[in-house]
This record gives C-alpha cells, sequence and structure tokens, in this order.
C-alpha cells in the first residue's frame, strides 16, 4: 500500500484502513490502525465520526478499483460470454496473490453480522452492483433466464472467493470450468 | 440453545460459545462468553487454554449434528444424485430461519485470517469433510471428474451459504438449480 509523506490524513487513514482490514478483519482497533496511517486519534476524529466510517469510506474508495480489476474494460472486444469468463479468469489470477483474501465486500458483511453497520451497506451496494452487470451481459448474450444466471454466477464468485480466500481451494480453473457450465445451461454460447 | 443449570461448566461454555461466535463473531470476548455461559472466567481458564481453545472445541464438538442436519441419512434411500441435491435443500431450507448466518466454519475461517488458529484447524476438516462426502457421492454417481465436481458443489455450497448468511441471497431454489446443471454436466443423472 503506497503511503507517502505527501498523502493527506485522509488518503493515509483509509490506506491503511484498506490494508488492515483487508488483512486482518474488521476488529482492528483504533489505535493500531491511526498507528499504521502515521495519523493521530485526534486527526482522525476530526477527520471520521468513528472507526466504523473509517471502514465504510474505505470500502467505498476502493469500489472503483476492484470492479475495473474484475471486469473488462469498454475497449476490450468480446462477446458477453467473454466478458463474464473474463471475470472469473481475473478472480483466478488474483487469488494466486500471497495476500489475497477474498473479496473485501463479502468479508466484510461476514464479519461485521450486522447490515445496519455503515460498511455493511457500503458492501451490499458493491455485491449488488456486480450482479447487475452480470445480468446486463447475460440478457446482451440471450440468457434464458438472466435474472438466474446473475444469481447464480454470484455463487460461483462469492464460493470461489471465499474459499481460495481462506485458503481451502487452489482456482485452477474451478471457478471458469463451473461459469462455463452454467453460461452452457442458460444458452450463452 | 439450550443451557440448563444440569449441564456441566465445560458443555455450559461450549453452548454460549456455538451461539455467540455464530451470531456476534469470533471477536466476542471472554467475558461476555463467561457471562451467558454462567461460568467464572476461573472456571473457563481451568477447563480451556484459552478463548481461542473453547472456539475450536465449541466448532468441532457441533461438527457432528452440523453434518446430519445437512447429509441425508443412511437409512434415506436414493441415489447419489438425490444425495448431494438433498444437501443443497437443505442448506436453502435452514437458511430461510432468521438465525442463519452461514456456514459457521467459513465464516470462522473468513473471521480468523489465521489458518494455524486451532478453530481454523477445526473449520478446515470440516470443510474437507464435506467435500470428500461430496467426491464419494460423484464417485458412486459415475461423475465424469469426481473431485471436480466436489470442488464445484463446495463453491456452490460455500457461495449459497455466505450469500444468504449475510443477505445478499434468498435461496429460492437457485442453489438446488445450480447444483442440477452441475451434475447434468457431469453425468450424474
Amino acid at each position: 500500500m503506497a503511503t507517502t509523506d505527501k498523502a493527506s490524513p485522509r488518503d493515509r487513514l483509509l490506506d491503511a484502513a484498506t490494508e488492515l482490514f483487508y488483512r486482518d478483519g474488521v476488529s482492528i482497533g483504533v489505535e493500531a490502525l491511526c498507528k499504521s496511517a502515521g495519523v493521530s486519534k485526534r486527526s482522525m476524529y476530526q477527520l471520521f465520526e468513528s472507526k466504523d466510517e473509517v471502514l465504510a469510506a474505505s470500502l467505498e474508495r476502493q469500489a472503483p478499483g476492484y470492479a475495473a480489476r474484475l471486469i473488462a474494460g469498454p475497449d476490450d472486444a468480446g462477446t458477453p460470454r467473454e466478458r463474464i469468463l473474463y471475470v472469473f479468469e481475473q478472480v483466478e489470477r488474483v487469488s494466486a496473490s500471497p495476500e489475497f483474501m477474498g473479496c473485501p465486500y463479502l468479508a466484510a458483511l461476514v464479519e461485521l453480522k450486522d447490515p445496519a453497520h455503515p460498511a455493511s451497506v457500503v458492501a451490499r451496494v458493491a455485491k449488488e452492483r456486480m450482479k447487475d452487470a452480470f445480468r446486463v451481459q447475460a440478457e446482451l448474450g440471450g440468457a434464458r433466464e438472466p435474472e438466474l444466471l446473475a444469481r447464480q454466477l454470484m455463487l460461483v464468485f462469492d464460493g470461489a472467493n471465499a474459499r481460495a480466500g481462506v485458503g481451502l481451494e487452489t482456482l485452477d480453473g474451478v471457478a471458469v470450468a463451473t461459469v462455463r457450465v452454467l453460461l452452457d445451461a442458460a444458452g450463452v454460447v
């Protein structure tokens, strides 16, 4: 995580939050967060109402980058089928990194166990957006039931992320193979 | 959770741990755990080396019951395909309960983020057993690649549990429908 002296206290806090919450979990304390960010607790509480708000803001800030890493850009040619498979190829690729701990949004929801937590609200929006993106491609690809296919893809997406993130699975093609079967069955050729 | 006065302090601690860790997460403190169990901290530390050991023991103790709720018993007739589908029918059924928070073993692994934690070790064994049970049924059912099918079923199992557990999904047949497609493709008829 690039935390340069030039970054604002706010950005340093969000950089540290992004890294620490992902690596160690949402129960990381304010002390550790501020220490890692090189920001005083006083400054943190001037910028954010609470640690919960720092977590929510860090998840919100990383959402565009997270989506960009997984979703093929508008300039990438490709059929809807290829664009859906691309997402899972990317998950398989990033899951090989030793720092990979699964989807940060699903992890936050599992850890927080509170749908009303500000970070849960942000995480739920990010997960809904991903499902919507799948449904759009499913529709474009002529899926028989686009909403059903999008939900199935999310089951595989979250299962693959969670299992690889906790070391239960090495995604050497298994997610992509699973998605191919689902696309075939839905008529997305 | 039935915590009667007749239960031993050990059982009361494990009952409370099972309930609290599942509902509120692994960061629940010793104080809250002992209070809920009606056991002094002194007694807890006489019975267990640490809170981590209580968590590990509670996951270990609930494993047979967890498997029994999901897996068709030996007396239940049924083809391998039916036995595999039964697991997902059960997941869909139990996920409708307001207390449902997903698979306790996956949740513990996601929350702990430490493969060496004693509870992570227990959780990993439980998850491996479930995958092995799927592979046995896949073999009996004549799957083309039983290990691949078992891994695919675990992606769907964990994705469905996680998404329903955090309220991203209502499993009104979507997990079962997904598994049917995978069984068809693997030749398990």
